[in-house]
Order: C-alpha cells, then sequence, then structure tokens
C-alpha cells in the first residue's frame, strides 16, 4: 500500500489579498506537488500578521505531511514570517551563520556590499535546515515539516527546485481528461456511477461556454493507479457511447 | 470612526489543487472587495472533501463580516457544496422553489428540457436568498454571512456583480505605488521608519528583476484615508530624495 503524502501551501501576502497581484506560485506548487505524487490537500493565504501567521501553520503542519510557505522573507518590516515561524515552533530567532555567509560571498563574488537591512534575512528559528537556490543566493529554510520559501516567483522555483530531491514522493498523479459535447447535466448521472465503480479515483467534471455560447463539459479522472484510470475511462467512453454523446480524448 | 468590513473567500475546488487550473476567481473578488472597502483578511482553498468544507466554513463565517464561496454548485455527484453550507448552518436541505421555476423558466425560454441531474442545483438550505444571475440562470445563494457563488468565472462575476448593492461597503482602499530603482534592502529603514509614522497605513515592499537582472522594487502603500497616503507618500519621496534613490510615481 502506497503511504498517502500531503500537503497544504501557505501563501503569506498581503499583495494577493489586496488583489494588487496574481498569484502564480500556488499553480507551480500543484503541478509540482501533483508530479511527485504528493497530494495538495489545502492551501490557504494569510495577510502579513504575525498570530494569523502562527495560527495556521500550527494547524497545518500538524494535519499534513509537508506544509510549504511563501512570501515574507525578505529585509523589509514587513517580512515577518521567519519570526512567526520560530514563535510557532517555541523555538529562538537567531542569525544563521551558514545563511549569513552564503549570503556575504554572494556579495563578495559580485562587488558589491550587502546592505545593513539584508542581515535580516539570515535570521532564522535556531537549528533550522537551509534551502538553497541560485536566482538570489539568500536561502530559505525548513523546520521540521514546514518549508518556508520566497514569495517572488523564479527564487520559490529555484528553491523547490532544490528541495525536491529531499521530499518523500508517491506515486505521480494522473490526469485523464475528456471533452464532452453536452454540459454536465447530462453526464451528472454517469460519472456518478462510475465513481462508485472506482471509489479510489477522484473524477470531476469542468463545464464551460466556448466561443459561440454552447456548453461543453471537460471530464477529467484522476488518480495513481494508471490501469484503473485506463479502465474508468474506457468505461466511460462506452457510456458515452450508449448515450450517443460526442466526445474526445484530449489528454 | 468607519466600521472594519472584513471577509473571507473559500474556493472548494480540486481542479485548483490538483494544478490543473489557474484559479482567476482570487483576483477578481480581491479587487472588488478592495475597491468597495471590504478588507479581505484570509482566503482558503479546500477540496471538495464535505467535513472539510464545514469545518472552514464555521471558522471563517465567525471570524469576518463575510465569507464568498466559489465552486461546487453544479449538477454533479462532486458538487457538494450547498449540503456542506446546510450542514455548516445545521439547517436542512431543500428543494427551493423559487430557484427551480428561475431554471425552468429559462429552459423554456431557450426551447430545452431541464435534464433530470440539474434538478440538484436548485437544492439549496432551508431560508436561503438567492443570488441571482444572467450568465447561467442558476442561482447561487446566501445562508447567513455566507455568499455561494459558482466557480466558472464569467458565472461567478455575474452573481457578485447582482450582489454588490446588498453588501455593506466601507471607504474604497487605495494603493500608491512607488517604483524604487534599487532592492528592497536599500530602503528598507526608510519604510519602517515611515510605517511607525503612519501605523494605519499598509506598507509593502516587491522586489523584482528587470529584463537585465538588475533588482527594482515596488513600494506600495495602501489606506483608507487619501489625505494620509498622500502625506505618506511625500514623506517617502522625501526620503528617497535625500539618499539619492532614483523612483518614479507608478499609481
Amino acid at each position: 500500500m502506497q503511504e498517502n503524502i500531503d500537503a497544504a501551501i501557505m501563501v503569506i501576502g498581503n499583495e494577493i489579498l489586496s488583489g494588487k497581484t496574481q498569484d502564480c506560485n500556488i499553480l507551480f506548487l500543484a503541478q509540482n506537488l501533483s508530479d511527485m505524487g504528493i497530494r495538495l490537500a489545502e492551501v490557504r493565504i494569510v495577510a502579513d500578521v504575525e498570530h494569523e501567521i502562527i495560527e495556521a501553520i500550527n494547524i497545518l503542519r500538524n494535519k499534513y505531511s509537508y506544509v510549504f510557505t511563501t512570501g515574507g522573507i525578505g529585509p523589509t518590516h514587513d517580512d515577518i514570517t521567519a519570526a512567526a515561524i520560530a514563535k510557532a515552533f517555541n523555538l529562538k530567532l537567531e542569525q544563521n551563520q551558514k545563511a549569513l555567509d552564503i549570503m556575504l560571498e554572494r556579495y563578495k563574488m559580485l562587488g558589491k556590499e550587502m546592505a545593513p537591512a539584508s542581515y535580516k534575512m539570515a535570521d532564522m528559528p535556531v537549528g533550522a535546515n537551509l534551502i538553497l537556490n541560485n536566482a538570489s543566493g539568500a536561502p530559505g529554510f525548513s523546520v521540521g515539516n514546514v518549508y518556508v520559501m520566497a514569495g517572488i516567483p523564479n527564487i520559490m522555483q529555484a528553491m523547490f527546485e532544490w528541495l525536491k530531491p529531499q521530499l518523500k514522493t508517491g506515486v505521480k498523479f494522473t490526469n485523464k481528461t475528456i471533452l464532452v459535447e453536452a454540459g454536465e447535466s447530462m453526464i451528472a448521472k454517469m460519472l456518478e456511477q462510475l465513481n462508485m465503480q472506482f471509489p479510489e479515483l477522484d473524477m470531476g467534471s469542468y463545464p464551460f461556454q466556448d466561443a459561440i455560447g454552447t456548453w461543453r463539459t471537460n471530464l477529467v479522472i484522476r488518480g495513481q493507479l494508471i490501469s484503473e484510470i485506463m479502465d474508468a475511462t474506457n468505461q466511460l467512453k462506452a457510456k458515452l457511447d450508449e448515450a450517443k454523446i460526442e466526445y474526445k480524448e484530449i489528454e
């Protein structure tokens, strides 16, 4: 029996809540976790408010195998993630010498001096493990099952790529998508019956209107066992044929 | 003293968690709420799992003025939002006659017959108020301070537009953005000092690399009192001038 590995994402970011910025970190992480067989079970977007971060992190880290946070680890006063994570774990915040050395080395290499404010980015909970990245140099960190990454997409992505080999993985989730030439009410019954036959699979239906206003539906069958997905897909196609509903496999 | 009106969004959607779909409802709602002076305090994305929806909705509705949900109100077996909301409020789920009449009327007008599965979309908690929409015809609903909307973006948007006049509003949030020709570590100190002078304002700094790799930073001052925002902006510009850091106002 495959171990069930699950995860939550916590986006720390007033800029998302204010509507100023479209988040794209969730999609990146969701796709990567899916490919790694890690089930993303929940996402929270919280404000830069210490007690909110602490409360959410303590719930999520006790509930899921992994928690990935993005945002709030820069040098400015509104970057409070490291301090909040330390408090959530009841750990002291200290200057991480290894992180500081990496940052100072990078500035040296660039022939620049590190601004005093940047020293804050080396403050981490005692015992934190670093998450390196080639994009900015300034490391993220992990404590327990909580992985603290930058909010800037290319830096977050570099950190996650670095982190990947350390994470436990499951069997990759596979999606099978059938585009049906009908609204979802036409296929609701057959999809429900099919899902009862294959309770391990997720089956979702996502209707949309095409350019001329006709309703069509993407039926998505998702799971970790390819043979089961193929069986379910074949049965679905037989049911659609029987009901004379047109469709095509798109993925 | 202006009443503080806040809100949470709850996205119910396996398709977002699986990485199959980029959510765009959060951005739309975040921008609209900001314009209405409603502070978006938290977002949760949860799976199509009844107890998860119930637990989250009961926390959020007791914590914030408004909760807006998107997704899970279609006709298929994975559409469980209405039933979960009913349970969260300890209300029975019943066929809402008014909703059903609207749907039947619409099908009649289109000269089509309503599929049996679509009747499910009229099942709502007892006493629910309808949220109408011109895009699909099938209504959303509200119970207490919880507003239950579709996940399909154009339908959700139509529902929210219909809903707007019923919501209490505050003073529109205004953003002032200054693009600074420096990384954020160069302006961290002045921004912190400024925020201490204006504790009512949110001040954020969002660094990014331009096409040739140079770090620049958007400084965002956000609040509800324009005069205060202008004062803070002018002081920030004076500090930047003094430090000989180039900048331009971009919003």
